[in-house]
């Protein structure tokens, strides 16, 4: 007898084990896409923001966030919960390969908020709200969609919908791989952190009118870009994590799914860049190469959660859709919502993926489904109302106990010197201000690069 | 019955999918790589020029690309061709894992030519280029080669050398994962460019001697050099794509040619490193870093079409060639010829790959063989005219049509704040002359990073 | 009959041959990471060096170190060895993958040291000492550790601690995946060369006190860190080879082993980064980025020799340990040893292997066992001895051959202008002395970075 589960698990444990690395990459490319958007001297914070991200978060994730996860599925559906079962993956070394993919995804959602709130949010108040997002926000969101909970066909919302358009067994929410679970809460999460502590100084003029404050590296922001392309496929095509499976004692090869999935992933990513460097053609009479960055990351987002459910054409149309709502919804944060998200969290991870998974029906390969269209627009809504309170409320309490914004002369000086006694650059930049902020053998008000601790 | 296909196809669909986006990676390889050999003014142009190449280069070759080689491939064999069987593969979920992998393929030969022609050539005409090579110059090639068309041993040529040399079914072109399909393609697509577009203004004195134009960032260029490394461990070990198959019922391993390819490529770029550095000593005195890096990549060029074919002293022996003959064919593009290739495609990629695909008879495991060195003076020799005439014509319409070349002011300026309206270091770069292209704040003739439509 | 060997090595070399790419990429990691530490004219240089390491390196660790390694087992066992074996992996294709799988660890050890002598270690001196960490110490310790050498269960110190202790076949030197074997030996020859060649002028003041010198980019230092972590995932998870083996005609698959070891690398660099940002807040009131960045590295090295031997708790706390003395000991370096270390490779790779390792048994999923630590104290013991006295050899006989040490004039120019003729950023950096070595159109005593060969 051969044991095919055996087979199975050896194949799928190496594709596992691979696509949660290369997602794993991208954190740097967060952080090289954001660290090219702000100025020189509040490159070391958001780096050191993103490198806690994951650093703290994967502590918090594996002593308290997948547990919650269970709980947050299992309260909301008829499954029920026992504390044991839920945490039971804390000594369960067979399920640790699956911890670190689900890691990885919760690490993303928590990365994508430091782009939107840089340049003046504290460090302190910002670890705050990484923890909670780490251990709760998230997770409960997680357990909702892919944990069996709320959005699942066998959660209460998804059997309510099933009920009512008599569907048997109750409809499930779709986001494959975390277009709104992960990205969509990222991007909202993110306008709730910029609205609340406030514009950038110098970011609008005494008028309300906007005054761009331009990044110091376009060519991070490009690295960046890439680097999550790269690092997206393992997201996408890897959330399709059985390639082999066992059935009635026969495998069941998954080579059509996956091909669906890479080149939804693939076309999404194509037209979404070719779509925003039009449409700022169109706006701008040229080429915007930050937007067409922007473009590509939206349109990646937007077939995120539609990859296996959506034919080729629906991959690129909902690619065109986010790469033109890139530059449009920016320009309505900033013109009309007056919120300083710095790098654009919002119109790339927010509302590109609720539109790309609230349109998943009208593309299906399967045909349009008004009861599926309908669990859509309700799963959005609660993902969406649930993190708009839950980050209204952390970023709320941050205020009133570490305080979430660095004051004026800090804010000036740079976040670098302020938070972190340091100068990214100390051979580029001139010091930013009298104080010597960035004087080449360290800052006035801080130890130097490498020589801390000393005499001190 | 355990069913032996489907657990190949397992196997070799999570192995092919890997390599296929390590060989992704390859594209912010080049765009780092490019990006810092030119000038701080033409950073974001370059680099736009790499991330469009891929972007509207997936949809190309998905809607039209695809076919073509399938059809050059019919149209230059006994095997004949439909148009329905041809882009059948665009409605056969089945076959995208391997349309990815040939995508990848396509996308590498296309993103060369950005670096002989940056600096100068048109954001437009480059679109135009980067849509026909996408959709036919290399199609066809691929088509010739790779997919049963005139090269293969089954197609016309392969078929008259067979004759000629008394060699039963044919001689087919050796070239095993694209050192001339792909690189010496994109080599010579380059210096065709380079040569129509012209050098950039005092590139060449008034007595025709070069003048250096030295990148904006060396780091950069390492940085390029090693993320492309990586990614071609995908590109050549990963185009022995089978490494479970099935024979007669039984499990076919490819570890000895799987091991071969990955001895080779690593030989062959360590010995293109070490040969080019020695050579710059002997020639300058001193070991350049940056002819050391082209001959890294050089070796891996050179090795390419071999890795398979060769023993581990022809990849070293390939790469030393390939190193040594950098500098030298560099010097000779830009002194005798007189052509601006700013970043050496021609040498790395055209005349390596040439150099090591021709030799593989030479340092062939199974021997010398006048019939396969015949069929590889003759492989090259059509890939060669057929990349020069067609590139000549492409280039040549977009001469007449959109134009090759930004104007002189613009030129001066930097593509950035010209095609872009923008520039990449606003901190670190004072404005490039005295319209103000490089103020902190925007340019004066284009709009502002991130706030591109605001109040116009 | 199914062939399940067949099926086990398609599994497994999919995954060793994914992994050993993933370490490869650790190059450009520490490249990144060393670049970022040192100054704008010595950039060149130290990626360079870099280059070299693994380019040089390949080569010979192909024709001479792998041999090595078998000998140096064979000789320190009962297990003898013969020149004819040692070497037959040079013509054997099947051993191919797996020596490529043992290059990307040599080569991480070498790639080290460079980070220590920065900024004034001559290029030859280097080239001198890395030829000889490839082709003779480092292989001798794999032989020591891996190779059933010295230190394993079979020899000769693995076979007296058993006798001691009553341990029947011996008992072996724990390190999965080279906290010593690689990372302590690289940590500990590079304070050696460190110490030898003296610190950069200036590095400490006329009363001995020392004096920083900030590197040029700490966006490098994070990008750097960021790509070693990623790498490392392919280092310590890859370090378990075998996911399906066949015992007894049926598969056992490691899925709790893969796990155990994903789980601890990840757990072991958060809590290191945590770890010393925690420190350096205590000590210095705000976080250091670049210790964080250092902690998370040290938190790796710290737990790569564990990760399938301890606990999670274990993984954690070994992070924590070696997050807390990173810039304990780098400060114990500079101000008490005297010595240099630029990019504090002591305190990463050194101290934090060394603690790591020798920690093992105390939190071993196993329990704590005597004979164990014991021999984890001798391992560490007798690695850390044959390590300085081979390297102190190495580095005098490079001192009276080559000289080890470039002269004032060209450490003040910069390396990159006295060792390479070319300057890394030309457009952003003025000429770092009256001799124009900063100039954009080349250096005054060497040819232009693009322009080489001509005129001479």
């Amino acid at each position: 007898m051969v044991d095919l589960n055996a087979i199975a698990s050896g194949v799928n444990s190496v594709w596992v084990l691979t696509v949660s690395f290369l997602i794993f990459f991208m954190q740097p490319g967060f952080a090289m896409l954001e660290a090219g958007q702000v100025r020189a001297k509040n490159v070391a914070n958001v780096l050191m923001k993103n490198m806690m991200d994951w650093c703290l978060g994967v502590l918090i994730y594996f002593l308290v966030g997948s547990g919650i996860a269970f709980i947050a599925g299992g309260l909301t559906s008829s499954g029920g919960f026992s504390l044991a079962s839920a945490f039971a993956y804390v000594n369960n070394p067979d399920d640790w390969v699956n911890w670190l993919f689900g890691a990885v995804f919760a690490m993303t959602a928590a990365t994508i908020v430091s782009g939107a709130v840089a340049e003046r949010l504290k460090f302190k108040a910002y670890l705050f709200y990484s923890i909670a997002l780490t251990a709760v926000i998230y997770p409960v969101v997680q357990g909702f969609a892919w944990g069996g909970g709320l959005l699942s066909a066998g959660g209460y919302l998804g059997q309510a919908v099933g009920s009512a358009f008599g569907v048997a067994g109750g409809v499930g929410y779709m986001d494959f791989a975390g277009a709104t679970v992960v990205h969509m809460l990222g991007g909202i999460a993110g306008l709730v952190g910029a609205y609340m502590v406030g514009p950038r100084r110098g970011r609008f003029d005494k008028d309300g009118n906007s005054v761009p404050i331009p990044g110091h590296s376009l060519t991070l922001v490009m690295l960046g870009t890439f680097i999550l392309a790269f690092g997206w496929y393992g997201f996408n095509v890897g959330t399709q994590a059985s390639v082999l499976s066992v059935e009635n004692g026969a495998f069941q090869f998954a080579g059509a799914t996956l091909g669906r999935v890479a080149l939804n992933t693939t076309l999404g990513m194509g037209a979404g860049a070719v779509a925003a460097a039009l449409t700022t053609t169109y706006l701008e009479g040229k080429p915007d190469p930050l937007f067409t960055a922007n473009g590509l990351l939206a349109g990646l987002v937007a077939v995120t959660g539609a990859v296996p459910h959506v034919t080729w054409f629906g991959g690129i149309a909902l690619g065109l859709i986010a790469g033109v709502q890139v530059p449009l919804v920016y320009r309505w944060v900033v013109d009309t919502l007056k919120v300083d998200d710095v790098c654009g969290v919002f119109c790339v991870h927010g509302s590109a993926g609720a539109i790309g998974t609230w349109l998943i029906p009208v593309f299906a390969v399967s045909g349009f489904s008004l009861a599926q269209f309908t669990m859509q627009t309700l799963g959005i809504a609660v993902i969406t109302v649930w993190t708009l309170v839950t980050t209204y409320l952390i970023f709320k309490l941050a205020d009133v106990t570490v305080g979430l914004r660095v004051d004026e002369k800090e804010e000036h000086t740079g976040l670098d010197s302020s938070e972190h006694g340091i100068v990214a650059y100390p051979e580029f930049v001139e010091s930013f201000d009298e104080t010597g902020g960035g004087s080449p053998t360290g800052t006035a008000d801080g130890p130097a690069l490498a020589d801390g601790g000393e005499n001190k």
